[in-house]
């Protein structure tokens, strides 16, 4: 089933959405409270848990842990992934420690970098690996996604050596277009963009 | 007019490749080599422009300084924007350094925190300002835009200051949704919604 990117970034919103209901005892949710928490409109969230065949039940709504449970399995979110973050420098840093990751249930299994002084020293329960040794890494510890938080110019050489050990999903951070085969997932995260809606709102407003 | 945020982050794409072409010398596009750069169809170039009455010439396309100075016009890049960043942790150095808002020629010109060991610390040609200082440093260094990075207990107040002291536009990346009024334009970076993208992938391929 291919469901569009940014109602897969929907998804995963309501799932912490229902997470929050769940917490608060409540077990049943209409279309239109979800979309109020959320802030789209009651038609999208309908449309977007159309995809996979979820259909509340006029009057009642949707059952709030079943389609926790359903939009959890869809997402992957059913159980733990391997992350590693290829960077030991400020971005890879406040990756390491961000909050948002840790409530999503993401585990940080390996931070490699390729700078000597960097290399060995202790970051929470893990030491920064040597970039050399990312094949066998990968490997050992069953990394399946990897966060790319290098400079520009070396993002697409240590991505190719992701690819190589077998990684099939990249979130780069580094502003660079990188190439990769179609059986990879790559993600851009370009925080210039998000600022870009900002600027024009300013100058419309 | 109203253009979603989906077409302005496009948009912001187009600005950077026109930027490219122009460099190589090239002076005219077709909507279809335009899409071919971007990796979309190009029937959504074509959307995408004529939000803003931009046409091509059949058979010839695009005219790639025209089109260039239309589109960070309606974004807003044709002048500086001062911004700020709240936060000076591993997440607030990471972003004071990115290579992708130089690139784009966004001006960090401030940088809060209320940890007094940070206080006063140099950061490039700027020193990390006590957040006690927020509304005579807005006004001072005419700042429109902030960039939230403290933790997310402390991203609300943080907020309800800079919007106290007159400021517009928030990209927050703290995982906690801030409340803001109408006027002020709140762009959330969830970090974890894009991890979200790469797990629903691997599940399902």
């Amino acid at each position: 089933m291919k469901i569009p990117d940014i109602s897969i970034a929907r998804l995963s919103v309501y799932a912490r959405t229902l997470v929050e209901l769940l917490e608060q005892g409540i077990e049943t949710v209409s279309s239109r409270q979800l979309a109020e928490k959320i802030g789209v409109t009651s038609d999208k969230v309908r449309k977007d848990l159309s995809y996979f065949g979820q259909f509340g039940h006029r009057g009642i709504g949707y059952d709030v842990e079943t389609l926790h449970n359903s939009i959890t399995r869809i997402l992957g979110l059913n159980r733990p992934w391997n992350i590693a973050i290829c960077g030991a420098g400020n971005l890879g840093s406040a990756l390491f420690t961000y909050q948002g990751f840790v409530k999503q249930g993401f585990k940080i299994v390996a931070v490699f970098d390729n700078n000597p002084k960097k290399i060995g020293t202790r970051w929470g329960r893990i030491e920064v690996t040597d970039s050399r040794k990312i094949p066998s890494t990968i490997k050992a510890k069953k990394i399946e996604i990897v966060i790319i938080a290098v400079p520009a110019n070396a993002a697409q050489s240590i991505s190719d050596e992701f690819i190589s050990a077998g990684v099939k999903a990249i979130l780069n951070f580094a502003p660079v277009k990188l190439s990769v085969p179609t059986s990879v997932k790559l993600r851009d995260v370009d925080l210039s963009t998000e600022i870009v809606n900002l600027t024009h709102f300013l100058s419309h407003k």
